[in-house]
């Protein structure tokens, strides 16, 4: 059949290329499935609301789960686009006459913005779960080793010691707050834009509550100028994935800086690794090196979106078009380096030895003596700051008979006079002794770690408690119109 | 005095140009309030918990608070950043064996942390403010424009009528939003991290809920290493500010395009346009340009942030100083683009006669024409739409004869046959009418936009509290630390 | 049979997901040819070098040359790269014990570099021929157009009277300098990695000089750890993709202001538009708003190639597996951007009888009677402005009496009285004698602009030598090297 | 005196904010040695083309001369930009009847961008000689170290033995690109806009010509309308940069993880070092770190760029006005990286023993092992790699039993029957015997290197002479404008 868009106004047909450059079959893939839900959505509705008959509404349904049953390859593909292409291959089925009916008092405007924003629903529900597996896996690991000694870094010097559980939960915490702005970020994208049409809405009776609750939404997108034009809820999307593939390369970095055989820290699973094509003694840490290369895509997607928002009159633009891919992208990309992450995380093997070994190289003690000068013999920090930055300048293991003399040349007097004693400084040096020490709140103590991960544990209980909510709450929307669906196909 | 901090470890002195490229002094301006309330607060502390003495405290106290009413310019610049300038500051005040022990069991990594989101903090209060009253400036100028007549636009073409007040409420909406993802960041930023000391805490035995309440943050960033490597708050707020500022940009590129001598909707005022230094008869929109052009500074920001913190390992890594420059620059930019669209706006001159004049032309009625075909002849909407186009490729005015001729040709009946009236055709050619039907949710119908502009008050005055609740919880903050402060000062 | 890479040293297989996560084989359907091309020049030289014999040589190419028959979809894609999967194949066909000699002296690295930089080198020149139509058509347009007025704006304000030639030019203007910028670009691609292996080059004998010479690359990239680890030559041809892409945006966003009812300045012929799913009568210009959009796609390359690249140590890393493939999806997008810009500006109706009236509103001639002011009667440019300035407010027709009592005023005195009559502000205010007066280099006067044509032409005429230059020494390289794989084939 | 621009036009005044989000008067400070120099040169040419008399042209330039020897800070900082500020202090000095008349034929628009040109060509040459200096220290070190054993990384995994020279020169290599990106973008940066006025050209005589001479420019951007709009020369010089800061964050990345303590390859000068506040004996790679984190300044400035360009219609708009301060900050921030980087090679403190040692660890031998079984015994190199993967499976020292028993398994046969030897297998395995045998162009081989880094000295002394030589042709424009100023004003 001629094409049902073209055939009214516009003379010539576009040529391939043109076809090409401005199509988006190709991509549309991901809302097939979204495409097909809103169609019966609103078919339903029209139905209810006396727009079309219930011999109409029938046929059409019929034709739409024919459709879906068939699949998206078997649309036509020299379509601009897939709502297009579908309403075609309907009308093909039923008829002008009935499968012309359903685009009642609806645009495509209205009706890619709702697919799109039913699909990332999804996919931000599936982030959700992955983020929470990668997270209850750190929290895993890290209760196995809250006595596992380990260097802690600044400027990727040895600074301190710590324990592997307080470095594992600090990546924890900060996939938490990316839990946290993936909810934040469904709960906008949740809303329904539909019966905005082109953007004044429409002279027909529709009810816009009724389809915003058979798709499952929290609400409606109200202002329909703003309900089609708006791609805000893309950006912010674009921006919480970019922000958690920052995290990821961060992991990443350390995974394959760890696995160097300089600090042998960990080796990553054969599965996670590569050899080379020339050098077969090798071992690369790839799946971690692409991980943190993919942190790429996800930038790059947040500035394609904004490169193509920025400046946009209202109300829909075609140059919308062009926004989408980049939220397909990105998001695929995510939600597999997080479920990658995951996999890479459980099963590297970790070096207890070689973290142990290196925790005190470096003199990570440092800080605690210079604390154990204040406190034991009452001289100000900045003080004692001095006194063993210059023991460390000498490189001398720091006795009491050195620090005395230092402390001498600094202050006048000796810190042994001041009450600092041999068994003092030892314990400083320690690296157990030290860590138990820090057992205020977030501190690496294994006694505050163990409490810190059970309320982490809780925490996560709680968010696995909300992903479920929400599925239950989509899910049975989704039952309720296949129900009603099939009640009026019947008719 | 020498360098507090490098006569210990380190013998050359960095010269000129080093310092020049590694000081932070410039740009902590920003925090110098944060880092007195900060010092204040961490000094009342250790009194508290009986890590320094009463007397020291008070002395410490004094200084400080002499050191605030001095200002910024009173520091030595020579410093590489605000902490150490200060505390450099206070020492030389109260002397060493005083001055030195406010430093204990912190660190500038935890401290620089908490005075970033201190600022911050009371940017977003002001930016959640300036937001609100320019969207009640757009309600309010919406009230009075629910019957204004104007062309709706899709790809910058004449698509249907709607009203002034349906536009600006598409605006109100998303700028609602930028509210709600600006608090929402607000709460990720309002945490405390002081205590993290350098990233492991410290031995010292620090009340960390003390300093949190101190400093009115709702509660701890927990994890110690967390707590100092962690900017995806930054990359957050930069993501926020850049989603609000393309907002703005359309609005900007509106504002342009409707001064133009073509659309001629509207006249700014001439506080917000300027002339040329050679063609004097111009009046330029300039602040709107600009406002377009400043999204880039927002942009620019965001992906400063995501280059610098991508692939850090942890912990702390002075790549970081180069972070927060980018925050101050772009919430700048972003806070005063809103107060100046709101100025923008509100004192613009809009011109209704030429609005409702093109209301009408492109045959924007066209969709209405359609649908009326479908409700009173019953045809199908795909061939209603066919009929139509093909009576706008001729240009014509779509009288009852022409548009039966149409549908003999593509039907095989005339519409009037079924049903179709003169009348019919002649309601849903004019605008008025075919606006009044357009009452479903968020339809520009001006009883409809009564309705929506009653409900969206109703929200702005939600958020006037919300806004309101979070500053009094800071103020009293605040005013309980002046207090005990003036108490442990006087000891 | 088993992977010919990881039998060696990894145990475990790769699942499903990592493989589908670390795989590059479907962005190396772009570098199909060029590997096999590589292949070949490589084992032409092995055997010249007598680090193979001619048989194996003879059977190598001969299993090569039937790959490349059969095509990238007969390899298998359960592989991690088109270099191991082809390698594979030939295997399989010819036996380990010859095929297995190919990769000697080479690694992956060097070899995935050249295959790059063949397949770029291709799309530049491509890129080259397509730049260089455009020019062409703008410039051919704007021959005809030398004396079509038109508005020329600011701010997009009317400002003075232009040519519509005039404005095609500023565009052509640009674009002559993205295609400079494509051609410094092509001569730092067109440079031979190969030979360098995995970084550290290779004890084999190889010929450098040869594989370059048999490829038709200019010179080498000598360095060999340089060669395999630079992906700065991606950087910049994004570089040049985006600033390319803003060009074509600009002109893009004119077209879609021009086409609105408002401008009428020209439309867009059908190929180019399209209609409402909802809208019968609308024709919108959608292909210029598209590449507008698309502007978003090299931008995002952009900022992603730099993400990846970022912070990198030496040599090669796996992240640079996703740097490859930003730069097809931008050249892909770039060249066909070009190539639609060229069909819609060269078939688009332009309404010079629109752009003249336009050209003349909005007082443009005002600074002309500001100058003629300042020739005629001798006061100062600044004065005249204000004098301009002050009749521009009041809006009025700018007549000598009304022009003598603003002068008095300002001057306290008449502009009459300096000689100024009625006729030099007539002529003033006319658009074609003021525009003739501005004829200086790159003005608008008709015969400036022929001139300035004239010199474009002979400048594209020397740039269509260039290409064809480059093309011809690249297809006789490529000739030479069939010849040789043809003799070598016999043996 | 009242504005010389608002009081023609425009009443009402704008408002403090207004002026603050509008002025660019911080930023014009970088233009401000440019603008007198245009000033005057575009005085001189007034008066040589009889546009303004001798003594008008006299009386201008000691004005002009006059405010450059007081410098920026006496000029008004309250109007909106340097040109209007300027040109008003003139004005003051001169009175209006004179001051007023500089401004013929001319508009900020032209003169802007001809400040700007001005200006980053200066910075463009610094740059230029900056890279020089950073490429010959770091040829130099090189030469000294052509037998400075270390290990070569691919994944950051030990891969094979190379040398530090051969590392230094991979980097050289890529900032000799850099230099001829940064050649390349100035000779596009040297081009005179002067003369366009607002974008029209001028009816005025102007000799374009003359300006470009005195300006010592080396073109004219010809087209009127192209020279006042484009910014492409920005975005160019800021990928550019960015492309550099990519490189410079590279090296800075290595010198970070190289003075890890488990790297501890080098330890940098403490110029480039700090201590922490609280972790007395520490040494932070500070400076590298700032580095790598500054990228993010030139990243973020190009992405603000090409934003705010995005989509402009021509041709000026007042978004070009927030270009520009991103280009700044980004060449002030490149060009101190450089420079500091220069430093902090140049003192860096090199740990051959630690370099040496490391070069064979990880079995970094295994590709040369394998390469000999191919050469010795004439196996295929893919067979080859298969056996050496085995042994390194293994991680035992590869004897020629060993290796004889696995290739019994794998070939059937021992290599021993093929010819292989003890002595062939421990010269594979030797470092420096493995390093002499890449001798082909590029690779590692002292004697290679030596070459190379002869090539690399002259064309070093290449680069020395194209600088110098546009530094001469500059400065000579520069000398005659003065001459010809003097000359002019004594009139």
């Amino acid at each position: 059949m001629s094409n049902i868009l073209r055939r009214g106004r516009l003379e010539a047909a576009p040529d391939e290329e043109i076809l090409r450059y401005a199509s988006s079959m190709e991509t549309d893939r991901w809302i097939f499935s979204a495409d097909i839900a809103v169609d019966l959505a609103h078919t339903v509705m029209l139905k209810e609301q006396g727009i079309i008959s219930a011999e109409d509404c029938s046929k059409i349904l019929a034709g739409l789960l024919k459709i879906r049953e068939e699949g998206m390859e078997k649309l036509d593909f020299s379509y601009e686009d897939i709502h297009i292409s579908l309403e075609s291959r309907l009308i093909d089925m039923v008829g002008e006459d009935v499968g012309g009916r359903m685009h009642s008092g609806r645009s495509r405007n209205d009706e890619v913005a709702t697919c799109i924003r039913l699909t990332l629903r999804e996919e931000l529900l599936g982030l959700l779960e992955e983020i929470f597996a990668l997270r209850k896996t750190l929290v895993s690991l890290a209760e196995k080793h809250t006595e596992t000694l380990m260097p802690g870094f600044t400027h990727l010097q040895h600074a301190q010691p710590t324990t592997l559980a307080h470095h594992l939960c600090a990546h924890e915490a900060a996939l938490g707050r990316d839990f946290d702005r993936v909810q934040d970020a469904f709960s906008r994208v949740n809303l329904c834009p539909l019966g905005a049409a082109a953007f004044a809405s429409t002279g027909f009776n529709l009810n816009r509550k009724r389809t915003q609750e058979l798709l499952g939404f929290e609400g409606l997108l109200e202002n329909s100028m703003d309900a089609v034009s708006s791609r805000d809820f893309l950006i912010e999307c674009a921006s919480v994935f970019s922000n958690l593939m920052i995290n990821l390369s961060r992991m990443a970095e350390e995974l394959v800086i760890w696995s160097s055989s300089e600090f042998n820290f960990i080796e990553l699973d054969d599965t996670y690794a590569s050899t080379s094509s020339i050098m077969p003694q090798k071992k690369n840490p790839d799946t971690a090196e692409l991980m943190r290369g993919k942190t790429g895509v996800a930038v790059g997607a947040l500035m394609s979106l904004l490169t193509i928002c920025k400046g946009l009159p209202l109300s829909y633009n075609r140059d919308l078009q062009e926004a989408t891919p980049n939220i397909w992208r990105s998001v695929e990309t995510v939600r597999a380096s997080v479920r990658v992450m995951e996999g890479m995380v459980r099963t590297m093997k970790i070096h207890p030895e070689v973290l142990s070994a290196q925790s005190v190289t470096g003199f990570t003690t440092a800080t605690e003596l210079a604390d154990t000068f204040v406190r034991e013999a009452g001289i100000p920090f900045r003080t004692a700051h001095q006194i063993v930055g210059m023991l460390a300048r000498e490189g001398e293991k720091p006795t009491i008979e050195k620090i005395d003399s230092v402390a001498e040349i600094v202050l006048g007097e000796s810190l042994s006079s001041r009450g600092l004693t041999e068994k003092m400084i030892k314990e400083a040096l320690n690296p157990v002794s030290n860590i138990k020490r820090r057992k205020i709140e977030g501190g690496p103590a294994p006694e505050e770690m163990q409490h810190y991960i059970g309320r982490q544990q809780t925490e996560l209980e709680l968010n696995e408690q909300e992903i479920a909510t929400i599925k239950d709450s989509i899910d049975s929307a989704f039952e309720a119109l296949l129900e009603v669906v099939d009640e009026y196909r019947k008719v």
